[in-house]
């Protein structure tokens, strides 16, 4: 019933779920599995850390840090769901606002589905946050399932 | 991989989406789905309606009249459940606030899966209003999938 199913996966907890439930339904479905990792631009740490360190370090490394633990974060959850026998994967990392960047991508490649970690702050807590998952829900143009 | 499946359903555009989509997942997952229409307490409006309207009028008229049509709501709900062929399937009516209702009732039943509506109002304004599906999103201890 689902034919391109979107996880966005961060190595969080209600990730790792987002993802579990994903590769289930992926197979169930027999769906391709869209895996996003999500980083933020290093622009948006300079401003914060550019205060309390010196200027010696270039900014692009950071920005390849980043992109390395992205591309590192969206490799282990590509193997996770072809090592549990989803036959169609595929992985990108984006550079972005979380939520924004989800649902463009979503819309990008057509998913009908998107399945997003929340509650890795407690229900109620995740709530009042407004959350990632929140806004992506609230945003989406095809169904979410918030696990 | 869903066992007991929970849509609630008043009739409106977003609630007739999410039966279907529940309808489809509870068949591929041979589910057991649990349909439930909410309605308000006739005191509720009582505050609102007792300065428009006559004194004749007795308030448990009114509640018999939404609960009549909830239980009509609910009915064909589970028939279209029914004839799509969902095997398993009971309907219920329950009294009270919506999002806070329906969060009881997939505890009480249960159930590992919420189906919901949303999107009636439009993506950004059904965000921005903090609707019935935002609130179970946040509150609700299984997965919810906002359609």
């Amino acid at each position: 019933m689902f034919e391109r199913i979107l996880v966005p996966y961060d190595g969080s907890t209600g990730a790792e779920r987002a993802l579990i439930k994903a590769t289930e339904l992926a197979k169930l479905c027999k769906a391709h599995l869209i895996i996003v990792t999500v980083y933020r631009h290093h622009s948006m740490l300079e401003a914060s850390l550019s205060m309390v360190r010196g200027s010696s370090e270039p900014g692009s490394n950071l920005d390849e840090t980043m992109r390395s633990a992205a591309r590192e974060a969206a490799d282990f959850a590509k193997s996770h769901a072809k090592d549990a026998g989803v036959e169609h994967v595929s992985a990108f990392i984006k550079a972005g606002q979380p939520a924004r960047t989800i649902v463009a991508m979503a819309n990008e490649k057509a998913c009908d589905l998107i399945v997003l970690g929340s509650r890795g702050l407690g229900a109620t807590e995740s709530y009042l946050l407004g959350s990632v998952s929140h806004k992506v829900t609230g945003t989406a143009d095809c169904p979410v399932l918030v696990v």
